[in-house]
């Protein structure tokens, strides 16, 4: 586990995230690959729910379905691909209790439109940025060569994905208020991770 | 529109269905290509929905993940398809009131596990069969070359998902079971539809 130890030396920084993951966060991960590759196809398939559930709700929003729907196509295949390593290691899909990453964030996100909107466009950014962040950490210091492909291949969608949400939100919303709010949430987010939750999860 | 009238002579014969649209339907179809484009887009994004909506329900059955997330990932692909044959002709989704069709067909879903699960595969594959035979009827009589093709193209995967619903019910549950439950909702089916709704759909 050396290349753990060096990550305080590097924690990776991304744009628009208040905090770097911890070192325990990634120690927890590493020592748990299979709960960590379950909650990620759990989260694969959720994210892929959240961008259909974008598409109902803003139902005939110009130049929202277009990005949403190749963006939940993108999911999907992430979810297929990593449901194929646990199954190729004889382990399957488990219903793993979410941590309460999720459902605080969605706690931000204000009830009345357009506000609504623009929240569920930068908490869903934000997730994706986190994992791209997490995703990065594995990519580097998993010792699983296979694990770490996986990471690797996976973490510039999730950071394309940050951005198509960041896109949608400036196509719509002005700057500032964009800027303002996604400070705000950032801070909300790192927040909720700055205390390692004690089960294993990609956003624990 | 010589071609419409050809219909009588050769409809369309879908193994499982229980009945052949008819021609008013397809004339009601062809005078309102927009409405049925935006009606059929609305119909992808749908059944995408209903497939993660199954993956989400039974989120760890083994084998239902794999075949279900693809096939939504197909009919988000579709859904672009035809969103983009909108918007090149100066069109974009509209919120169309839906035909009672779909709800109609969801109440004969019985409520109690196992049987949801087989009804819901029997109604999603139904669903899927009879778009198929829609399909095939305007890929052989719209006047419009690009929506021939466009139906063309499409319907062969709409009578795959039939398959793929009818194979899902068939890893689970007994072959007789199954026939006798696929004939009555199929009953179901073609009763709903012998009663043309008033607004062009593709399942008006």
């Amino acid at each position: 586990m050396e290349v753990v130890s060096e990550n305080p030396k590097a924690p990776i920084k991304i744009k628009w995230l208040n905090s770097s993951s911890s070192v325990s966060w990634l120690e927890q991960a590493i020592s748990h690959p299979f709960e960590i590759l379950i909650d990620h196809a759990n989260c694969e398939r959720k994210a892929a729910g959240v961008a259909i559930q974008m598409m109902f709700r803003y139902l005939c929003e110009p130049g929202l379905a277009e990005v949403l729907s190749p963006l939940a196509r993108e999911e999907l295949e992430h979810f297929e691909r990593v449901l194929k390593i646990l199954e190729s290691r004889g382990r399957y899909l488990e219903p793993l209790q979410a941590p309460p990453y999720g459902s605080l964030l969605a706690k931000s996100i204000r009830k009345e439109e357009p506000l609504r909107m623009l929240d569920s466009f930068l908490v869903a950014g934000l997730i994706e940025a986190r994992s791209h962040e997490r995703m990065a950490l594995l990519s580097l210091h998993s010792p699983d060569e296979e694990l770490r492909d996986l990471y690797a291949d996976l973490l510039h969608s999730e950071g394309r994905h940050f951005s198509i949400y960041l896109t949608l939100a400036e196509e719509r919303f002005d700057k500032p208020v964009i800027l303002m709010r996604l400070k705000q949430l950032a801070e909300v987010e790192a927040k909720i991770l700055s205390k390692l939750h004690p089960e294993p999860r990609m956003h624990s």
